[in-house]
Order: structure tokens, then C-alpha cells, then sequence
């Protein structure tokens, strides 16, 4: 904005401004550009997008419901569907850190479909007329509920389709790779010590059962997530909303998003609180602890390569280091937790933001969406490079797993339920004081013959 | 502990060690009281009787199965009963800072269970026979999946007895106010600025709307919740118990409880996480930000007497000052936001040790269901006694309220569809600026007379 | 990276890739770029900045010490400066979500500052010679201890250059509303209820007070932050580098930067963990708690205009509401409380990372960089726009405030000492009861007369 | 409280109420164990000992400024003086969960102090004379300063008292170990993968240091957390309370202490914010993290025995499984980050009631102090036990360790200096694919003979 050659005058009801002649905007998109030079996070493209498809479905109900005539209609219902095909992001400059009610971006929406349906029309830029950005985009609308209709909207498209499929992907390459080590036994581990054996495709399926119930709990809290505030106009009155604006958006909405939206059943809990993003964060916080358990395990696992556990192989992707020749690392898993840690704070944040709504509006708003948003996609992204790049090429050491089963001391709790708890933990300290197998410490100690241990002690009966 | 002036010996696989004799716990429990000197904070009451639950339970199953033979199970089943009846408490010392897969307090079970079964059956405490705390009472189990079993049937009691019913009971106390204030016509605030009217019931019905959607959250949340570790023993495995085990045991303790509990799909996660728990915490988290908006809007409407917004009368329980008499604070929302901070806090510590778990155990059992059982309780009790204590005998100030919508300028909002929103900003301004009354204002202007003026401009028609 | 119409061939150990022939960067650059398609978050402008600083520095050392032949240390340090100025940003195309260690990012400037010193000295750029990333500009330098270090040059930069002179500027801007309104007699609110008198100086002098420890928060913290890993290469052992090359390098980047940098006395630690950026980002989740306070009560004094507190006449910068005509919101406190909650949530995300640290490296180290240096920004560049946009436009409304402190009934704080804590809650329950002033109720019980009551209930000398 | 078989009539501005006859408070204190029928976490004992020694100095402080007469202030000074010393515990029976000013055990103290001092000079108690709660014991005071004040004395004598001990004693069993451990060379792991050779003394200073810095940290903040309110009484004002009364208060707290307390300079902020508070929570915090980091590799270098990286051979100090006889696991590292696990949370809850200060009070005290001092106990204890239970009895397995460092291939980076990165890359990865020794891929690649490696690659040389 600092170099631009030309600019135009637009004007809101706080009088005239200078505004970049190419650009759309207007006049309050162009104060808050001033009055806000904080950060450089810009509102995220998603909610962008989003708000295309709010005033193209608000103008569509509107129409149906003889609240707009078709000619303008039409102007507006093109122009949002530009911004909803992302033509128009370069007309949205502003930085989440504004008005907390997202006013100003509702503004930008208002203002960048009023001038470009009034070229659509012929009009210049900047006249405010045949399409007033408040008195027809806006129509029917407060800013108090489109823009969490947008966050809305948006959190769940981008749950649907980018992150749902995103963890159906990893949870099918999972579960490829729990059924290809099915019958790996191995050593388990509990306490980070040595247990009882398990398969590895055991613990494989256990990651894979977690992103299922992760996708269980998505599914649970979009109940709730596709509720929508429009509707409530000013504060959930539905005051200059015509009768049934709400029912009708919500269905426009969903015809053009092939998503089941519903108008919300309390419009005044739609706008003052923020629970529904909470409990999404939340389940994004889940998400995150189960990833990062996963990506934990990995790494564990696959140390070494000769001085750790050293059970998986995982893929070499790119030198490791750049003083160690040679040297490969478990990249993927960690640019999964991290994304997990940042997920974790952002839900802080959400949560922060969600617990400090006063009287009738949260003005948290683009906080909340801007935290949700970035951890839908970075869940999403970092599960699908995860899949793609680490869990698909992972290999078993299987010599490695062997050797560790042969040396173990945890198969005795085979002999617990043969010759006592007391009598078996005494072999076990036996064999780990004297060093020497299991089956020597039972037989010195005289609990059972070699031919009864063999018989009992058998890593592939005991998973 | 200190001053005891008789023990017994008990012993386990370490070798034997003093315990007070007045006192059911053995070995293991008098180690881990030594061993870990940390804090003040036990093992929740809600857990130990649990345990009780847990115990009673895999007797009933182990028998069923002919796995335990009738007479041990019947003294087990009797001390098992009295330790989910709360009668031996005192028998569980351990505090929650031990061992991370609660080993130590599931011996402590066994251990009471035990020694109380023998003295059911006259023989001497500490001699570990006719009943093993390992080899009978724990016949079947691990800690692994005992511990995890019994802090799901905690959690679940405790949300089903004493949050579930808490939380309708504030609801409907909420709703009742909504009714009570329906025709009360007031300022709405966003931005905690003057914005157009709401009714005071209409506020009310978003509080109570925000607990109606807590309510359906847990439900939710407890879909994954009853899902029980038990019969996994080590690592999900199912290594010792007999064929069946988990599925008897989910029967046993639905029938025990009442409640619908079903074994997991998956032990190997419901070991190794404790992503029901995570989820389960975040809905305490969405309640807490419910709450904190909730509280604060109470002190917010009811602040005054004098100076503050005076909307609402608050009941004044108790002095409010020690040095400035008369005062009366709203301590029961100060009270009940507190409890919503604990609930956030507590929530990061659920999430992070959730997300902590290495292999093929979770060993941050303990930490997480003291802070979920924390959470529970405290928003339990908070929101019945800021129901009875606060919201019940909450008053509205009528003469205040309407005041301020007879000042008001944003009812101007009325006119924006009749005169433009332009126009109306001009309105609003002028009146703003002069001082004046916005019919004074819209008339000076010359928008419209003062009868069309009246006719449009009516608050109560614009809720 | 889709469009690119040419490219050249670049290399490392795992062989031959292509990159953008306009870019300098190479092959593990490109690498990470096609491994990590997750989200856009890039890493941070001062992060890369600081990376120039710090092989400026290097190569400095490098060469004081006996260790790069001046010809090639002449160009490494041109292209490094070229980096430190921002001019090569655009070569920079990572993001935050790579390898945890940073090394791809650290690959990424040994890479384009080896292309772009090869250029000076008129080679072609891939062919690693006559400088090579790794054994050149890389001299004596580890991934470690270099990315850590570059860490904490950014953070130590932006606090000095960006963060300290905002607070200072809002500092100032709130101690000069202090004193203008330091003889302003106003009703006090605690538990957000009537008490007793303060001047609205006060109010200021304590917000002012909140930044000015919030300063000395920073400089203890700088204390550790300041101290720096370089020289400890991998793991911290120092393995390869010259022997002085850790102090000769914290001398170099002193001298570069004008800031007191000194060598970490333990290097392990400083690889291992980021305790120094954990306890940084504890001192802005600090400030972030000050300025949510801060913010909330500007937005609560502020609130009207006509049916709130009303104390204060916050600026208006821009049309509030996109349907209620002429609101007026505070939105620059609104913008500044989204930040205090991005803050608060990025502090635990910080924790989270640097509490996993394992074994000989912490493996979080983009996240946490990511999000300390987002804090940093965020709240430096908030505390300047509150301050410009907001507080030093503030007015008092002076009538407003004279006719709370006229009616308030916590004047009688005053009477306690002379008719006793018991007697005075007496007088204002009485007047509260009956909505008379205080000196009718006092009169009214016989405790005083009116010219004694006026003697000692004054508000201005109750301040 | 139900069974109590006599009572006595209390009063206070409200009217008369039942307490128990066997109790020292009075109607306050038991209104408000009435109304907050809320969890069962009563205030810390740290605090209500802080109390004592709170009002034992406010009365030294009135008498010595002529505004106590002596018999009075005698009385008052024995009752506190019980009070601080524990004796009167009993009687302090509110939760945490009461108005956030704390107030109602401000006036449990003053209740119980005044009956007590009344008693000493034979008067009965509930009579409110000749010692009045109000009047006399909280002359000069209010809850608004002197609940913080007694925050910052207990958060400061625990931290003295208990946690710098505490971490003194951890830091010096780590400084021990490292030199105990000094010449051990053995395998460096970063990104969990094999790297260059460390000393394990090198990775326990590592430890030791990051403890250093926490004392450190602590230090830092304790200047702070020195400052006191006292004096401000309602709101910072100072009314009602003598000149001079804050600074001499400071002095006799000090000379009471041992400790160097201050007198806070803008008292506005000491009431109003608890940012003091907030900071040190987040020392806490940086703690936490270090702790975690630590207890974390604990377990990792002593996973096994036979199945795990098995370089430490750590204390068994009980049985570790109820399944698995014989298992050993490291629960003092268990509960150790159990602990830092609740840290973090609590960190997050102080932070949330930090931010949340309305105005001219933080009404969130109660939960900040409670939290504060869990937090700082947990650290100190679990401090202790992990030193003396775990890092004291920790021994090296050098067998192990000498193994891995011959395996390892990264002692490769050894030669880098002189065959260049590239090179020593492709012997590092011959010899991986062949499962070969370094050497042997080196001198089949031509890089050099056996004499010139063994003369480079020396481990012990590397650290």
C-alpha cells in the first residue's frame, strides 16, 4: 500500500478516504489497514473464502424471500462467488488483529462485492450506489452473525475436506501397516521398560483406533459446529432480518456447500459465546495428544540406527545433519509434534478467547478462527506428509525385534499363573542378577523342567 | 504414619517391611508411602471406591468364568463392596504423585482387599493366603488395565451422579429466569457498548442454551468414555485372563452400577492413551468457558449499587468488606469463575500428560483422572451453588433498565431500513454530539416527523 | 515453485535434485520444501536474519582464528551480510514445520550463502567449490549450536529493537494520562462494585506501573536469553570447532550488533533445552495478562455512551457495526486482548515444546522460535497501536464521574474509624434500603450531624 | 460440621449465626463455609500461617505508630503469633473456592484472632469486645491488601524455606553424579539417532545446569515477589491506615521473617494485577520443563533392562508391576513428570485468573495463591524424592555404554575436517548398508589407511 500510484475516494459515515485505485475496498476496509498495523497475520483464506459463500447465500435468500430484487441479486451473487472462489483474496488486506467482532472483515466482504457488482452494473467504484455495501450486501445481516457464520462455514469445510480425509489417509496407512506386521512379535514396553510380548501390528493398531475415535469425536462435535448464527442479525434478535431469513439461509448454504448446515436453535448463545469453536479446538487438542503419542512412539522405535531401539526402519528422506555425514532423522515425526504442541496452544488460546465473551457479543472472534483454522490445516497437512513420507516406508528390523524377544525376562509372566506371582517374580530376579535366560533361572530354582518352560513360555501364545 | 505404636510385618517380591497393624494395606503400599513424599494431594475418594467397583467386579466376572473359585470370590466380593462403599478410605494412604500407571494404588486395593478377605476368613493379615493380593484378587488383571478401568467407571459416576444432575438443575434455574424476565425490555451491549434491545429473558435463554449444549457435549464425550481397558491386563494383550474376560466384566459392572459400560474395541489404545480422557477434560473446558462468560456477565449486569450497570439486584449472602461497610460483591460468580480457571488449568495438565504416553503404557494415569475428577467435582459444586446462591434470588432492577433504553441511540438501528444506513449514522451522531434525544435528532434532520418516528422506533418490537 | 520455467541441477549426500535456477538455494532446501508441504507458516523474517547475522559472525571468528582463508571468508561474509539485511528473504522458502532441529533452515543459509559467494568469486552456483555449504560457511558450526543461537540473536533483536521501545512508548503514553488526570476524583470498583474514591490518575499510575515491571521482567530474562550455544557444534562438545572459537564468536556478534551476547557457560544444556526461550515466553505471557487487564478495564471504563460506565470517551477511529448506524467500539482494546490471547496460548505451546526435549536435543526448536517471535511482534506492535489509537486519546468525562462519586454509598469507609466497622455498615444499608444519601441515613441513626459528616467524608481526601 | 452438639451465637453486619461452640470463628467465616459448599481443596496452610504472621505484623506496625494500644496489641500478637506457628489451623475451615478477594478468610483470621485475644483476656468469645475482628485486629487494613500481602509471604517463605533446598540438594546430587560419571565416554543421541560421543558427566552437567539456572530464575523474580501491598488497604489508597504504616509493616515482616521484604511502590497495581504472582508461576513453569526434559531422558537411558538403551542401571526401590513379576520400573521419574505435568496446568489456571483483574481489584486471588504454592511444593518435594530415590543410587552399565560407542557410526563426523562432509558421508552410509565397521568403509573407499583412521577417530577425543 506504501507505493501505490493512484488511488480513488470512498467514503463511510465517517467521511472520505483515500483507498488504492485498484483495489476493491472500501472505506472502513481502509481505516482498519491504518488503524491496525499489528502483526502481519492476515485473515485466513479460508474464512475469505467463506464469506464469499455467506453473502452469496444471504443474497439468494434474500431474493427468495422478496427481500432483494433480482437485478441486484444477481450483481451481488456473482461478485460473492467470486470472493468464494478465491479470485477476489488479494482485496482482502486486513490483519486478524482488529475489531474482535470481525466487523471490519465483514466490512471488506460488504465492500468488495458492492464494487465490483456496481462494474458488474457499469457504476464506478467508490459511489456506494446502485449497490450499497450495508444497505445490500449486508442486507438482513449484522456483522455479529455473518461473521460466525463464516467461521463456521469455513472450519467446517475445511474439516470436510481437508482434514477428514487427511486422517481416513493416515488411518488407512496405519492400519496397512498394523496387517503387514501382524505377525511380528515383539517385545513390549511399559514404564519405557520391558513387558510381556505383543505383535507390532498390535501397536500399530492401536495408533490406528486412535485417529478412528479422533474421527469419531469430529463427527460428534460438527453436531454442533454447523449450527449457524445468521439470522440473529444484531445481538440474535433477528431485528431487520426478514421472517425466516434464518431457516432459508441455512438451507441456501447448505445447497451450495453439499454440507448439512442448520440454523441455530438459540441465536443469542450464537453470537455471545464461542462454545461450538471451544469444542472443536478441543477435539483438535485430542488430535494432538494422539499424534504426538504416535510420532513419539516413532521416533522411539526407530532409533538407532545401532545404538537404539532400532526395531523400525524408517524412510531416509534427507541428510540428516549438517556436521554429521550420514546422519538420518525422524523429520516427519518432528514436524508432527511440533505441529501437535503449536495445536495444544492454539486450543489455550481458543479457550481464552472463548471464556472471555462479555454480555451480548464475544469480540474473540477472529482469535478464535484464526487458532482453529491453522490447526484443522496443520493437523491435516502434517498427517497426510506423516502417512506419505514416514508410516508408508516404515520397516521392520526384524532380526532386531527377535533378538530382543529371545533376551527378554517379561515372558515370565507366562509361568504367574502356573507357579505363583511370589515364586515367578523370583525367577525373573534370578535371571537378571545372574544375567542368564529365564528358562536357567527356572530350572536352578527348580520350578519346572525345561520341557514344561518351553511348553509355557511362548512369546507368540502370549499377545 | 509417624506415630503408630504397633505394625505387623507384610512382605512382598522386595522382601518384608513394617505396616501400622491397624491397617489393611501391605508391602507395596507401605513402600510407595515412603517412597514418595510428595505433596499432600491422595488419590480422589471417587477413584479408591472405584477401585472397590473394580474389584467387585472382575470377582464376579473370574467367577462367572470359573476362573476364581466361590468361596475367595465371596470374601473378595464382601471386602471389594466395602471399599466401593467408602467404609475403608482410610486404607488408602497413597497420594498421587507415585508411579505413573497407578500400580502402587492398585496393589493398595489388592493388598486391603486381601487382607480383609482373610480376616473374613479368620486367618491372619500379612501372611498373603487364602487370599493373594496378586494371584487372586488381581486374578485376571494388571494394573494396566485396572487402573485405566477404574478411573473411566470414577469419571462416569461422578459426571452421572454429580455433574449431570448439577448442571440440569442450574440449567433450569436459568431457564426459569428467562421466563421470569420475558418482558423485560433492555439495552443489548456488544463491545460492551450500548447496541439495540434485547429482553433480559432473551440474555438468560443463552446461558441456559450454553448448559443444554454442555449437557449434549458429555453425553457425547461419554460414548467413549464407558469404554473399558479391562481385560487387556499387560499391554492389551490379554495375557492371564480367560476367554471372555473383558466382555463379563463390562456386564458385571453395568449391572453393578446401572450404567452402560461396553469393553473397548481396542486395548492396546486404551492402554497406551488416554484420549477419552482428553476429550472428556476438553468438555469440562468448553463447560468452564460457558461458565467464565456466564459469571462475568452476572457481575457485569449486576454491578453497583450505584455506579455500575445496576440491571440486575444480586442476593447478598455476606458481608462483602472488612473495611468498607456494607458491601455487598458477587462472590458466588467470583467463586464460580475461579473454578473455571482451575478447569482450564487442569485441562492443560490432562493434555499434556495425555500427550505424553510412550509405548506401549501411559504412565501419567494418576495426574490425569486427579485433575478430570477435579474438574468434574468443582464445576458440579460450583454450579448448584451458584444456582441456589446467586442466580435464584437474582432481581431485575426495572426502573434502571428502563432507563437506559429510554437513552439509548442505537435504537436508530430501527430506522436504517427506512432511511438508509447513512443516513441513520447521521442520526445517531447528531444526537451523540448535541446531547439530544434521537427523535430530537431525526426530526432536526429531517428524515421523517415525530409520528412516523413513534411508529418505527419501538423497542419493544425490535426483539 | 509450480511454474518455475528453468532450473539447475544441485547436489548433497543423497544425490542429484533440481531447484529454481533464480533461486541460490540447494538441494536440502529443495528437499525439505517437497517434504514439508505443511501449512504456509514460514519461518520468521528475524529468524533468517538473524541466521546472516550469525555465519557473518562465524566467518568472522572463523577467520580471526586462523581457520577460513581470507578470500573465501571476504565472500561468505558479503553474502551473509546480504542475508542479515534481508535481501535474499526470497531464498528462503521453508517452513516452520521441517525437521526439529532447524538444520534444513540452517542448510538453507550455509546453501545460499555458498551459491551467492560462489557467485562473487565467479562461479557457478551447484557446484559447491570454490565454497561449499557445509565445509565453508558451516566452518566449526553444527546445526546444534548454530540454530539455537540464531534463536536467540532474532529474539534478543526484536525484544531490544522492537518490543522494549513499544512498552516504553505505551509506558509513557499511560503515565502522561496519569497525570493529566491525577486530580480527577472518581469512584473506585472493586469485585466490580462501588468503593471507595480514587483519582483516575491513580487507575493510570497502575497500568504504568504493570508495563514498567513488565520491563524489568524482560531485562532479568535477557540475562540468560543473551547467552549463547555457538561453539558448542554437535551435541555441545565443541567437536570440530577452532579451540575460542564460542568466545570469539560472541565477541564478533556483539560487535555486530551492538548488544552484549555472551558464550552459554554449559553447552549441553544449551542444545538439550530452551529453558532461556521457555522462561521468555513466560515474561510475555506476563505482559499479556497486564494487558488483558489493562484492555478489559479501558473497555469497561469506556463503556456507553449511554448505558455503560461511561467514564471514559475512548477515540473513535472508525464506524463500529456494519447495521447499527454510528456505534463506536473499542477496538483497539478489543485487537490488543486477541493478542494477550494468542500470547497465552503460544506460551504453553512454547512449554509444551521445550518440556520435550530428548536426550542430547531439543527437537522443537522451529516451533518455539516460531512462536516466541510471533509474541514478541504481536505485543510490541499492539502496545504502540493501543497506545496511539487508543489510550492517548482518551478523555475523561469529568461530569459523568462527579455524579458517581456524588452518589456512591462507600464514602462511609470514612465514618468507620470514628463510629466504629459495625455502625457504618449500618448507615449504608440504610441508605441503600431507603435511596437516600448517606448523610440522611447517617443523620437518620443519630450517629453524627450533618457538619461532622461533612467534615469527614470527603471524597478528595480519601485518595 | 453437622455433629457438632453445642454452638454459639456469632454476629456480625448481617445478623446472628450458629458456630460451633469448640471454634474460634466467627459469623463471617461461617456464613461462608455455608455458601460454598464447593470441592473440599482448603486454603493452603502455607497461607493461613502467612496470615498469622500477617496480622502479628500489622499489629507491631499499629503499635509502633500509636495506633494500637498496647494491651490490645498484646493480645492480638499471641493469637497471631498461635496462628502462625500452626496451632490454630483447625479453625480456619473455609475452601478456595469463596469470593476472590479473599476476603472471608481475611476475616476468618481477624475472627479467629479477635475470640482468641478476647479469650486471653477473659472475655467470652463472639462478643466482639473488648477485641474487635474489624476494629482491632484488621486496624489499618483491608482484604484488598492484606490478602496479597499474606500471598506474597507464603509464596516467598515455601520458596525459601522448601523449594530452593530442595533444588539446591537436586542441583548438587546431579554436579555429583556428572563427576562421578565424568570419564565415562560413551554414544551422543540427537533427534533420538545416534550422533557423536559425549561424556555421560557431560550430560548429567547438562542437568545440574539447568537447575542453576532455575535457582537462578527464581531469584530473579523473587524481587518481586518481595513487594508487598500492605497499606493500600482499599484499593491502593491507603485510607484508614496511619502514615508510614506500608513501610513499616515491610520492616516488621522482615524482622519477623529473616527475609527481606519491601513495601510495593504503586499499590494500584499490587491490588488490581497479581503479575508478580503470574511471573513466578512461570519460573515454575521453565522448572517444569526442565524437570520434565530430565525425568525423560532418565527413563530413556535406563529403559530395559535387556530390551532398552540400558546405559543406567536405576534404583529399585518396589515391585513394579501387579502382572509382570520382577519388573522394575522408574517411578520417582514417573512421578516427577507427573508433577511437571501439573505445573504446566496450574501455570495455565494462575495465568487465566491473572488476566482476568476487573478494575480496581483482582478477584481471582484465592485460586492464584492456591495453585502458586501447589505448584512450588510439588517441585520441591518431588525435587527431593528424585534426587535421594533416584539420581543418588543411579549407576552407569559401562559395559553397555563401551558397546554402543564402538558400534556407532557417527564418530564418522571425526573425519570430516579432513576427507570433507561429502566423503565422510559416503563412508558413514557404506558402512550402514554393509553393517560394516567405519574403518572398514573408509579404507575400502580409499579416504585413508587403518593407521590414519585410528589415529582420527578416536571417541575420547570428541567430547
Amino acid at each position: 500500500m506504501t507505493s501505490q500510484t493512484s488511488t480513488r475516494t470512498e467514503k463511510d459515515t465517517m467521511g472520505e478516504i483515500q483507498v488504492p485505485s485498484d483495489r476493491y475496498w472500501g472505506a472502513q476496509t481502509q481505516r482498519s489497514s491504518e488503524n491496525f498495523r499489528i502483526g502481519g497475520e492476515k485473515m485466513p483464506e479460508a474464512l475469505i473464502r467463506a464469506f464469499g459463500l455467506q453473502k452469496l447465500a444471504a443474497a439468494r435468500a434474500n431474493r427468495a424471500l422478496g427481500n432483494l430484487e433480482p437485478k441486484i441479486a444477481d450483481v451481488i451473487q456473482a461478485a460473492a462467488r467470486e470472493v468464494a472462489d478465491g479470485k477476489l483474496s488479494d482485496h482482502f488486506p486486513l490483519v486478524v488483529w482488529q475489531t474482535g467482532s470481525g466487523t471490519q472483515t465483514n466490512m471488506n466482504a460488504n465492500e468488495v462485492i458492492a464494487n465490483r457488482a456496481c462494474e458488474y452494473l457499469g457504476a464506478p467504484l467508490g459511489q456506494r450506489e446502485p449497490v450499497h455495501p450495508n444497505d445490500h450486501v449486508n442486507r438482513g445481516q449484522s456483522s455479529n452473525d455473518s461473521f460466525p457464520t463464516a467461521m463456521h462455514i469455513a472450519a467446517v469445510i475445511e474439516i470436510e475436506e481437508r482434514l477428514k480425509p487427511a486422517l481416513r489417509h493416515l488411518r488407512e496407512t496405519l492400519e496397512a501397516k498394523s496387517r503387514a506386521f501382524g505377525k511380528i512379535v515383539k517385545i513390549g514396553r511399559t514404564h519405557m521398560q520391558d513387558a510381556v510380548p505383543v505383535t507390532l501390528g498390535q501397536e500399530f493398531s492401536g495408533y490406528a483406533a486412535q485417529i478412528e475415535l479422533g474421527l469419531d469425536r469430529i463427527e460428534d462435535a460438527l453436531k454442533r459446529l454447523t449450527k449457524l448464527a445468521q439470522g440473529g442479525t444484531a445481538l440474535g434478535t433477528g431485528l431487520n432480518a426478514p421472517d425466516g431469513f434464518d431457516e432459508q439461509f441455512a438451507r441456501e448454504i447448505s445447497s451450495l456447500t453439499g454440507l448439512k448446515f442448520e440454523t441455530a436453535a438459540n441465536k443469542f448463545e450464537a453470537l455471545a459465546a464461542h462454545d461450538a469453536c471451544v469444542e472443536m479446538s478441543g477435539v483438535m487438542n485430542v488430535l494432538a495428544a494422539s499424534l504426538m503419542k504416535i510420532g513419539n512412539d516413532i521416533r522411539l522405535l526407530g532409533s538407532g540406527p545401532r545404538c537404539g531401539l532400532g526395531e523400525l526402519i524408517l524412510p531416509a528422506n534427507e541428510p540428516g545433519s549438517s556436521i554429521m555425514p550420514g546422519k538420518v532423522n525422524p523429520t516427519q515425526a518432528e514436524a508432527l509434534t511440533m505441529v501437535c504442541a503449536q495445536v495444544m496452544g492454539n486450543h489455550v488460546t481458543v479457550s481464552v478467547a472463548g471464556s472471555n465473551g462479555h454480555l451480548d457479543l464475544n469480540v474473540f472472534k477472529p482469535v478464535i478462527i484464526y487458532n482453529l483454522l491453522q490447526s484443522i490445516r496443520l493437523l491435516a497437512d502434517a498427517s497426510v506428509s506423516f502417512a506419505d513420507h514416514c508410516i508408508a516406508g516404515i520397516e521392520a528390523d526384524e532380526e532386531k525385534i527377535n533378538s530382543y524377544v529371545e533376551q527378554s525376562l517379561m515372558l515370565v509372566t507366562a509361568l504367574a499363573p502356573h507357579i505363583g506371582y511370589d515364586n515367578a517374580a523370583a525367577v525373573a530376579k534370578k535371571a537378571h542378577k545372574d544375567r542368564s535366560s529365564l528358562k536357567e533361572a527356572a530350572i536352578a530354582l527348580g520350578h519346572l523342567d525345561a520341557e514344561k518352560f518351553d511348553e509355557l513360555v511362548r512369546a507368540e501364545d502370549m499377545i
